[in-house]
């Protein structure tokens, strides 16, 4: 931004604002009066704005309450805001008044000075008024969280959703691959009875589609619109068919099936909806943290670990160890989940914590919805592309830990019962032998008999 | 416990074990290896063990794979387990082997033993065997992750969403109690445009509305059961219509439409659908947070507060300051609200550090699910009687605030724009005036045309 | 307690009290009021509220405020209160009034009545009284954040640190038995640089004995004790010296250095040492849930894991595999700790939500810090006994790991260059050799040179 | 960067990179591997590694392993590296390798590849080599947490105290300037006893005074660098010496006490010293978090809430309604105490869950920790900025409270007893009435005595 400035106003007086920006007094106070963190106001909520305020526009005139040309320049400048091109003329950050209204208003300013340089007029200019205008007949109170639930649905239709399938599709895949192949099972990460490789696969891409359930039983209440509420939830100063038509313009521009939100006083005051969303988010965390967990133990080796799978090897992983490889995609995809563990903490604080007719966490709760979402989907496509789609099995390995195994013991249960079973097996160990020999050396099994019963691939599912 | 021993045996050796107790080796073995902390196995584990050991006699007595009357006397035994007439014989803690082996054989054992006892068999005796008969097709690892959720399940059903119901119901009957009452709105705590008390009830109540639909969404995963995996989830020594048959059984005896799990691996070795759970706990607790953090606040004073609530005086509130009275009911629900906040971030990390084919996290992931339950559904019940009910407005506060407040400047807005109005505000708050005086002062608009646009029962609904 | 009753009175008017009980009005109210979940009061608090009380009476009776002979039986009482034999009439439970009012007027209550019965005086009487004699010059508001320090402190002093030492030098031991063993190490799971099994235990040793000064750093703030500050930290109605003189008396009668708070706004409106201390805990528990993940990592096997420890075997360690042993006191361990990080976020929860003069989490604070206490407490002593103090190195498996390493090639660099040294590991990886032979094969390295640089009891220190 | 490329090699092959870049092939790979969030690498950490690599060059110069005029350009490219002039070259993400290798390798390859085109060599070009020469003696696994405690440690010293002084100073001056101002007291919301404003804010004064020795007393182990460790913490391939040279060479160019840590492997297997520092830093959040509510409750109004503090009016703050005033730097700073407590976890689980030889959630810890550390600086300087100092009392409506109180009738207690107090109290509140008329009234005492007794400023301490 150059060094020259124009002079804005707003209900305090007067303010100096760079003369490029668009932005207008209340912004550039915002600029001012919170210098904290790094943390830009989320770009997916400026375009949530942008929509919002061109359905607010688009609504308004329809109802004969703004003037059709004012409206026509407001939704295109709108229309600038939603494809990202004046993104830089939103400075403020995250940490601002807790109700987000100084990003309303930058957002009413914004469009407001740009419908207006559209006509030539010269800036400053209240010819269309941020608040009267732009804002006409909204508050920052249900305009800002109808931007939180716009902005985390289109980022959970359009990008966690697609990712959690892919890893999912992936994982499946997967699951089909390695149906053939019986491995020893583990159990308090101790050597147990034996399944396929495409069992335990099958486990992780059942934790992926019920993630996919999981983060879609929370879009009910997401869908929910607090348009209309205005400032404390009355609809005071809006037209009473406001709020359904905006929530139904909304839908279009966005193809999400958005409603207003049934009782706007919750809607206000508090964010149970994103609290919902983010419990859903944390469960797909610690789904996630179980399978990049497994995966990197499985691959643990190459000679001194599990080794059961072979991971792709992406770089070189150690700067003094030459020729080492890491599984570093779980290790970006466990150090998300932890992040995602946390940001939940912070959304639950933020959310428990407002008062009377507003919540005022809103920037709060969104940022770490929107970082969360974000972090999952792009850990899921890199975890999928870079990791799981490169698998392949160590068959030499898998099956020589099969082949060694003690509890494939357990299989003789039904025939001598579990006391002798676990002699046979308690021996073998101590002395370093099979469970062949020692079945026949203890007189419990003749070895014809034990190589008849004992047989992994008869042991990967039920009787009958 | 008398002093008294009998000598019980298990594949490790021989124990000494209390003469009258019903548990065996193992149960005695975990009270000496684990002497940690306060927390006794919760009886709700107990009484879903019960029902899943006479559940599975059934379904294997009725498959021909246990003898009729063995399975009689199981059934007995398991009933009374069920009717909590054996809970002395459960001494088991909860920080004990993370796959709730020790208790799954506590149960084996005690209804091994009452199953003889019943038939006056001398202890110790293995005529009912705890692993080959009671445990019959089962293991640990399948067993107990059955009856974590059946005994979530169960409290939600019978227990939570009652008292969810309850709440709800009283706050939406002051919401209708209250719909005449109009007061003055609040954001940021600041003074903002009126609302009725009605409306500001009726936020709470849709609060515990979605509340109760945010946990009845997380229960189709919840009526999964795990059994019929047995060790790792393959099904090994089980018949194979055993899970489906016995988790019908489960839901006969229970009445909850439980199904067996459609993927045993993922049951086994997570508890994603617990921690579903608990992230729809964590949201009610948040929401109830909010609730009973309003509520004390609105009744603070009596003389130097909020003071448009009279809460219901149940006890004497200090030791030194005599008449005093004090919100305790919101105290301790918004204390139960902060257990349920840290329960949750116990429960994800015990579902995000499973290995393998086994989480082995299960007694603290279902401890704080069960714990966070009840302490919500106590708590809602309390908050009901000793608060909610007997809620009564202030109305003589309510209408000195409504009367005094300057946001009620907003309803000038679309007369004479929202700067105008921001100036008469700015100026009566500086002169210590009303809003009527400053608008007559300042020229902006006249006494008459004030008295008609500035009416707060007007202002608590849309225009139109 | 009997069926029959006596009627109490208190500022409320009358309330019908079991015979035998000692309480008095304001704890039958609050059993009435609050029937939350099944975490009683704890008993650690109910000692501290006696060691308080009595030093009180002490103080004040010093002071010429309170009768000799009053005293003399208020200190008897609460002798008996201290030494566990009234513990029946400390029926309350956690979920209370935020204050603990409720509790310090229900020591109050028991010893004001105790003090009577020992002189044969017929109840109810309030010859001695609750609040004028045995609460003189104090207020729950002071009492009970004073009671919270004592007790805290006292199983810090008396249980946690005496078992945080147990555990380190049991790791200590371990560290020095197994300086010999040089084994492979793992970073990223992975086969890495050779160390001593010795020096890996000296790393948990080290975050043991790190654990003791982390708790150490919190018991500054932790002694400071709010007596004194009575209802709002401004010590109305006691006497100017009653707070450096009940201080005193407690130091005294604990053996733990209290001493008055230097801001008693501070002591009663936060408790911020009290959350200071659980970051304390938690930090350790971070600690302890890495220590017994590797433990159980190592012990993994017996085949097909790592499998360079030999763990005790405790307890037969399934009910469907025989023979199976697991890690069970590394389970116990890593439950608790998943517990004590989700009861730090119920501290910070209740810490953070103080309001003005008074904070009313004062019960869920105090019960969670004690309660991770003992968890944390129990779970070294049992993790010592049962795990650590019987583990033995697996040499052999240790010694098969160490020669087949490719990692090794590291001590190459030095001499070849990273980028030759990460072709030789390459190679041997892709060909299934030995560095040896393909150090050779790439004439990288002679076979002589290489036995003598590639010395794994040369590569667990640095050079010179 | 343009589109021109050039060839890098590593240990993998070849690799394209932008022909401007300084960065080499391992960087690359990782931009393509980790497309994971927004976060890129801090510059903090960018920093703190130029620190570590110039004394490394330094020290290893000066032990004779390091030729003297590699090591004069690795220097003077690391110089560049401190002083922030090739930031642009430092392109990677949080969400990488959990070792934070590939960060280490991108300062090795930009440092070298200065150094080489400092002195006119053309890239590609390994005359100083990035691992053998830059990261001599070294290893990701010892670099990468030594320039985590550089990191955390300059900012605490130069950035955190300086902020926290800075509150607790401003809080400090409030504290004496509110000294004569008596004002009602507050438990449970409800009217107490009275106080002065200026011991309110000594509360608060304290609790940053504790909160800077809080920090301090995390210091000493976030000293201790791990440098010196290596690849597992045996110091392979580093001399004797060079851990605590290159310590001394750390602590001289930060001016910060740095030592070598004591015990190497637990310096790289646990990141518990960083997991104690986040510890107070989310104390002093929750600390922060109760003075922020105070003030904004404090400040509630302006005609319908506690309004005893007017705050500084910094910005419009309602899009809707004209004129009103609201919190916003309580707002700003209890957000950013929601995050912090979030973070905390987030560093909890990263620390719980290291493995063996190395914890590879390094990248999330130290992000969290540097991003909570910012966030509360600079939230303690923008509130103190444009809140604390502004701040002022609204004695008119303080004194209204005063008179008001029913609380004063604490000060009859030792005159004639809390139940006759009790009685005065709950009459007047009944009848609306004073505390003399109803003391008068109950013939509980004469005008004259009550006037005597009754007395604010003699109740805002102890007795004689």
């Amino acid at each position: 931004m150059s060094q020259e400035f124009r002079v804005e106003k707003d209900t305090m007086g007067e303010v100096k604002v760079p003369a490029q920006a668009l932005w207008g007094a209340q912004t550039q106070r915002s600029t001012e009066n919170f210098r904290i963190g790094g943390d830009r106001f989320p770009r997916e909520m400026i375009r949530a704005l942008g929509v919002l305020k061109k359905c607010a526009a688009l609504t308004n005139a329809e109802l004969g309450l703004l003037d059709k040309k004012k409206a026509e320049f407001i939704i295109k400048a709108a229309d600038e805001v939603i494809a990202g091109q004046l993104d830089q003329h939103f400075p403020l950050v995250v940490w601002q008044t807790g109700s987000g209204t100084q990003s309303n208003m930058n957002s009413n300013e914004v469009i407001a000075n740009r419908a207006m340089t559209m006509q030539n007029l010269t800036l400053p200019n209240k010819e269309i008024h941020p608040n009267d205008d732009v804002n006409k007949g909204q508050s920052s109170n249900d305009t800002f969280p109808t931007a939180m639930h716009i902005a985390v649905a289109e980022r959970v239709h359009n990008r966690l959703l697609p990712m959690l399938e892919k890893l999912y599709k992936a994982l499946d895949a997967k699951a089909q691959e390695f149906k053939p192949i019986v491995k020893i099972g583990r159990t308090h990460l101790m050597d147990a009875t034996p399944l396929t490789l495409g069992q335990e696969f099958s486990g992780y891409a059942t934790q992926m589609k019920n993630s996919i359930q999981r983060i879609k039983n929370t879009l009910p209440h997401l869908h929910e619109l607090a348009l209309g509420g205005t400032a404390v939830g009355t609809g005071l100063n809006t037209h009473k068919d406001f709020a359904v038509k905006a929530a139904a313009a909304i839908a279009a521009e966005t193809k999400i099936p958005f409603v207003t939100a049934p009782n706007k006083f919750e809607a206000l005051a508090s964010h149970d909806a994103l609290v919902e969303v983010h419990g859903a988010l944390k469960t797909i965390a610690v789904s996630l943290m179980k399978i990049a967990n497994d995966i990197r133990l499985l691959g643990s080796g190459p000679r001194c670990g599990f080794a059961e799978l072979n991971l792709p090897e992406n770089e070189p992983g150690s700067s003094i160890m030459p020729g080492k490889v890491n599984p570093t995609q779980s290790e970006a995809m466990t150090m998300v989940c932890a992040q995602v563990l946390g940001n939940d903490v912070a959304v639950n604080v933020g959310g428990a914590t407002g008062h009377f007719e507003l919540n005022v966490f809103k920037p709060v709760i969104v940022f770490n919805c929107l970082n969360s979402i974000r972090l999952i989907a792009d850990a899921c496509e890199s975890f999928t592309d870079h990791c799981v789609t490169g698998i392949t099995a160590n068959t030499q390995q898998i099956k020589k830990h099969l082949d060694n195994s003690l509890m494939l013991v357990t299989a003789l249960n039904p025939h001598i019962g579990y006391d002798n079973a676990a002699k046979i097996a308690k021996t073998a160990h101590k002395n370093g032998t099979t469970l062949k020999e020692e079945a026949v050396n203890l007189g419990l099994m003749t070895a014809e008999k034990f190589d008849q019963v004992v047989r992994p691939e008869t042991m990967i599912g039920p009787l009958g």
